[in-house]
């Protein structure tokens, strides 16, 4: 299996584009990206587009075709992908796993979404119209799996509350950022509750964006100026039913962590910088027991101490996270490597982290019906 | 690259299903395709699935998960692909990609769905609502391609309704076919005009069902009872915007037949038995000369003089095709293949192909807004 490097990265602000389709958000970050390899658009020799909603939201479909064509890049293999949250990061992962295997040697990557719910509408991805209705929808989930991480742990409030303040802080340091402004542990813990224990701040908001990055082969990559990122992990899993018994750990995480680390011949402490999937709270500090940053039961206390802040040992969403940066849902894998190979490359500015050399980026998807549907982690290094 | 085998294949009937959900119909497919194989789910390593229209008809996303763990295939990596029409043939092209570099050993791959429109509804892939409401939908953008064809080079009505002839006739051996009964070319000629010279016989039906089959690499396959099929290559394009300028055929489908036989060192007079993408009589007739089944022009000739029946020098579309066969849009191109693979085992009961050592499938999807989004095309050997 061949090496596979990043070579340029791109994004839109995410935020709300009322007045931008799809496939113009994924034109700008798209463009970004090939500016920043130096490549043409007729150097790109496939396509893969993470969107999960197009086509229930949009009525889109071919939504990479679009995207593609809007930047110049015509008649290659295109391919839609979608995996829930997980939709953009399992593009990715496609691309990564056709250029290592020999069939391209360099693909583009784009996860674009425009996540306008119909007004009323919860946002609920896969789950029946009677279960969406009894409440079993996102919050609700994730306000199960906190309480049970509360009684199991002793996790508080306080400690939860605590990641929204990190990565709205860390998202006052990144302009692509959808929030730009602090919040103190008051404001989100006295914010509009939502499901208890889960208020407004402890979720991350519906967002329109789009991210894009380039992948190519390690001959090509000794070409491009400049500085390339390894993919020295990608790994996807599923759940299996079984797998989520416990309910204040996700086994399909800490299974794809396993299987990264392995297929990188690293382990959590040589990471340097983290993105996770925080779409709430206390995803984000189990994301830290399920990714090995700690033992399970300790995220709270990791929190506490300050670790994975901006100037901790290992800094965890320095983009914001889906907290404060946003969450356009078939960009956000994409986004989280853009802001990997940014650290990696020493261009994060105000956020970024020092001598940064080994990052991951952690997302998972469809967590209705039983279990995960998708969970990724990839590991990037900078040799 | 490493050689990919079909070991696996199986479907639904096609037809219309109302009692059913997508993943049942997909269930069916696939435990079908398991016992095909004789092998166990937990010997899958990975899962595709194309699904084009779940998510906007039947508001479903992770379709590919909900379906592989109803047949007990759990925790590996599963992908959800979207390519219009070639939804099913480019899960099964991701599929080959990812055996073929190395990945993985043993991968099912499923197309599912169910084209249940709302009633008044056209179906329409990708186009705005405004082009919609002026009647730019696949009826009318085939009939300027049939006008074209006609004005270019002679093609008849008669020529066209002989397409249609022969596919209901081989739907009539096939037990899978959602059409089951004989047509005369009057009553192809004299049904209800849909737009002209498209009649409703003209056109392929809105239909539910499933496909699935199971690829392995060559060390794998040897170890399997069944006679296995070597996909000899796998085409993807997208258009370019300017491929069609001419309208009376697709240079999409001439570009990923070139490349396909290019791959498989074969050329059209090597192929025993072609399935294309008869979404239309005259589809058909270009698919023929996009292929090199003959000259460009020369289509109408072909069926003219009954080259392509089940009793001629190249038949094409055994199966029924989707003019009687039906047309599920994510599932059709991987029921070409199944077609296909049950055609090379001599399997194919009445409707079968004397000696087909070698078969075709092409596929494409999404012709609108300038050109199509993808056109497939798989070669398959027996060796």
């Amino acid at each position: 299996m061949r090496d596979v490097f990043v070579i340029g990265v791109g994004m839109t602000t995410f935020g709300k584009h009322s007045d931008r389709s799809l496939r113009n958000l994924g034109f700008e970050a798209c463009l970004n990206a090939l500016k920043d390899a130096g490549i043409t658009p007729g150097e790109i020799e496939a396509g893969y587009c993470g969107n999960a909603l197009g086509p229930a939201l949009q009525g889109e479909t071919g939504v990479g075709q679009n995207v593609f064509w809007e930047v110049g890049i015509k008649g290659v293999p295109v391919v839609n992908v979608e995996n829930a949250c997980a939709s953009g990061s399992t593009a990715l992962r496609e691309a990564w796993m056709a250029i290592s295997g020999g069939h391209y040697e360099m693909v583009i990557v784009a996860g674009v979404e425009k996540t306008v719910m119909p007004k009323g509408t919860p946002l609920s991805v896969g789950a029946g119209e009677l279960e969406t209705k009894l409440g079993d929808i996102f919050p609700g989930y994730f306000a199960l799996i906190a309480q049970k991480h509360m009684e199991k742990y002793g996790t508080t409030k306080e400690q939860m509350a605590k990641i929204s303040v990190k990565n709205h802080f860390n998202g006052t340091l990144n302009p692509y950022s959808q929030f730009q402004k602090p919040l103190t542990m008051e404001e989100v813990l006295n914010s509009l509750m939502i499901a208890y224990p889960i208020t407004l701040y402890s979720c991350c908001p519906n967002s329109d964006g789009a991210a894009a990055v380039i992948l190519c082969s390690g001959e090509r990559a000794r070409r491009v100026k400049k500085q390339s990122i390894r993919i020295a992990a990608s790994a996807l899993t599923s759940g299996t039913y079984d797998s989520q018994r416990e309910f204040a750990s996700w086994e399909v995480e800490q299974r794809a962590a396993r299987q990264a680390y392995e297929m990188a011949s690293l382990g959590p402490k040589d990471v340097h910088v983290v993105e996770v999937h925080d779409a709430f709270t206390i995803s984000e500090i189990i994301h830290y027991e399920g990714l090995g940053l700690c033992p399970p039961g300790e995220g709270g206390r990791l929190i506490d101490e300050g670790t994975t802040e901006l100037t901790g040992r290992i800094p965890v969403n320095p983009s914001g996270g889906l907290l404060a940066k946003g969450h356009p849902v078939g960009a956000s894998g994409v986004a989280q490597v853009v802001e990997i190979v940014w650290q990696l490359r020493d261009e994060a500015g105000k956020r970024q982290v020092k001598n940064a050399r080994v990052g991951l980026a952690q997302i998972m998807g469809g967590n209705k019906e039983g279990d995960t549907k998708a969970c990724t982690i990839h590991i990037l290094v900078r040799d």
